[in-house]
C-alpha cells in the first residue's frame, strides 16, 4: 500500500473560465490513476492545494507530520516544482525509515500536453522499489533529495 | 543509458482516416518522451510494428537477438499486451544478466485517453532500478515474467 | 429547436480495449455539446450506431422517416462519411420544407485529434441559417446534396 | 475567401512552464484549421495577441481599420470574450457592407477541453452565409452585435 499526499502545484492547476485565471479546485489524482489503469494499492489524501511558491514553513510541517504519522512506509507526494527540493530537505531531516518520492509537473494535467501522467507513473514505480530515503522523481529520473536542483531557466531537474 | 525496442502493439496503433481502420505508421515513442520531458538517456530502435497477436516465433527471435546483442544492460520493450508474457518467457530463457522491462498500453497513445504515457514513465523507472531479470510493467506495477498473466476479460495484468 | 439524429459513423467510433478493435457504444454528442458550451436548443436521438458502409436501404428509410415525422424543421444528422451523400439524396427525394444538414468526422471524437467538434459547430450553425434543403457540412464548408462528392483518396468533400 | 483577424483572448492563451503563468505566444489558428480539416479559403493575420481586458481604444482602432481596409467582405475575428461586445459595437459604427463574425473561447485551445474548435467551426460557418452586419458567434449561436451581452457569472452569451 502506497500513501499519496497531494499538496497542489502545477500538477493540479486548472483554468477558471469565469475569472480567466489559473486556480485550484479538486485534485486530478484519482482521474489520473484511473486513466493509467493503475492497480497499485494507494490511499490518496489532499493536505493542501497550493502553489509551492506560497508554501509556508507551517505548511511544510503539515507535510512532514503526515509522513511521520501515516502507517504506510512508502509515500508519494505531488508538489509544485519550485520548492520541491526544500520540502524534500525538511522531510529528510524529520522522517526516517520510509521511502518518500516527491513528484510534480511542468504543465497542468488539465492541459492536454502535460507531463503529469508520465511523472505519476514514474513516481509510483520508484516508490515501490527504492530503499528508504527521500527522493525527487522528475523527467523520468530519480534523485536523492540533496543531490538535485531545479534549473529555473529550463525547468529541468539536474543532478548536483 | 537505456535501450528502448519498439515492436508496435496498441501503444502505437493509429487511426487511418482514409480506410477507417486501425493501423501502424511510425512509433509515438519520441513524442511521448518529449511530452514526459524525459531526461533519461535512451536509444530508441523500432524492431517491428505489429499487433502482438500476429507476432511469429521468427519475430520473437528478432526481439531476443536484439536484446542479447545490444551493449546496454537495461532495456525497455514496448509490446502488444496479448502476447507480452510469451515474449517475456522467450527473453528470460535466452538473455542473462540484463534488466528487461516490457510494457504496453490498453488504449492507443494517439487517443486522448491512453494509459501509454503512465506506463512508459513506469517502465523507464523500473528499468533503472530493478536487478537483472525480465519483467512486465503494467497498471503501475511490475511482475517477474513467470509470475503474471493478462486477464483477458478485464485487460488487467495479475500476479499468479 | 434543432433535432439531432445520430447514426454512428467515425464520429462515434470508440476503441474497445478488451478486443483491441474499433466499435460503437453510446454517442459522444451530449459530451461534445457540453464541451462546446453549446446553448443551441437541441433534441438528440440515436437512430442507429453503425458504420455508414453497412447502412442498408432499410436503415436509410429509418433516417428518412424520422426526418419526415419530427416536428422540428431544422435537423442535423451525424453520419459516416462514406455514404453520407447517398443518404442525403434519399432525404432530398422524400423530405420537403426542412433544413437538413449532414455532418461527420474523419477521426473519431474519442481520439484527441478529431475534426468532430469543428464539424459539429459548423453543422449546427449552418442548420440555423440555411434555407430549406438538404446539405452536407464538412471541412468547414456546406454543399447542396447533389453538388458534392467525397474524394476517397484524400477524405475531403469536394464540390461537383 | 474569408479574412481571419487574430487578436488573442482566451482562445490563444498558453501555459508558460518556466514562469507558471498564462501567456501568449503564437496563435493556434492554423493548427486548429488543420485539425478541423478546414477547406475554407482563409487568410489569417495576427493583429495583436492580448487579453481583451487590456484592449485599448487604440487597439480597437487597429481592428476597425483592418476590417475597413481588407479586400475581403467576410471576416472572422478571434477575440477575448470580456470586451468582445465592445469591439463589435466599434466595428458596427465604422464598417459597412461586410459580414463580420467575432468569436472566442472560454477555455484556451491549448487545454484539452476547449470550446475553441467548436466555436471556430461555428464562426466560419456563420461568416459564409449571414448577410452583412456585425455578429458574435458563441455557444453555437449567433447574435447581432447590439442584441447580446456576456453573462459574467456564467460565462454564457445571452440575447438581450
Amino acid at each position: 500500500m502506497i500513501r499519496v499526499f497531494v499538496t497542489g502545484g502545477t500538477f493540479d492547476k486548472t483554468y477558471d473560465e469565469i475569472t480567466g485565471r489559473l486556480s485550484f479546485s479538486d485534485t486530478h489524482l484519482p482521474e489520473m490513476l484511473q486513466l493509467g489503469r493503475s492497480r497499485v494499492e494507494v490511499s490518496v489524501r489532499t493536505l493542501m492545494m497550493i502553489d509551492s511558491l506560497e508554501m509556508t514553513d507551517a505548511d511544510r510541517d503539515v507535510v512532514v507530520r503526515n509522513c511521520q504519522q501515516c502507517v504506510e512506509s512508502r509515500i508519494v507526494i505531488t508538489h509544485g516544482t519550485d520548492t520541491m527540493v526544500k520540502t524534500a530537505a525538511a522531510l529528510a531531516a524529520a522522517v526516517k525509515g520510509k521511502t518518500i518520492v516527491l513528484t510534480g509537473a511542468m504543465i497542468p494535467y488539465a492541459f492536454g500536453s502535460s507531463d503529469g501522467l508520465f511523472n505519476l507513473g514514474s513516481a509510483l514505480s520508484f516508490a515501490q522499489v527504492l530503499p528508504s530515503g527521500v527522493y525527487i522523481a522528475m523527467n523520468g529520473q530519480h534523485f536523492v533529495w540533496d543531490r538535485v536542483k531545479k534549473n529555473k531557466a529550463t525547468g529541468v531537474f539536474e543532478a548536483i
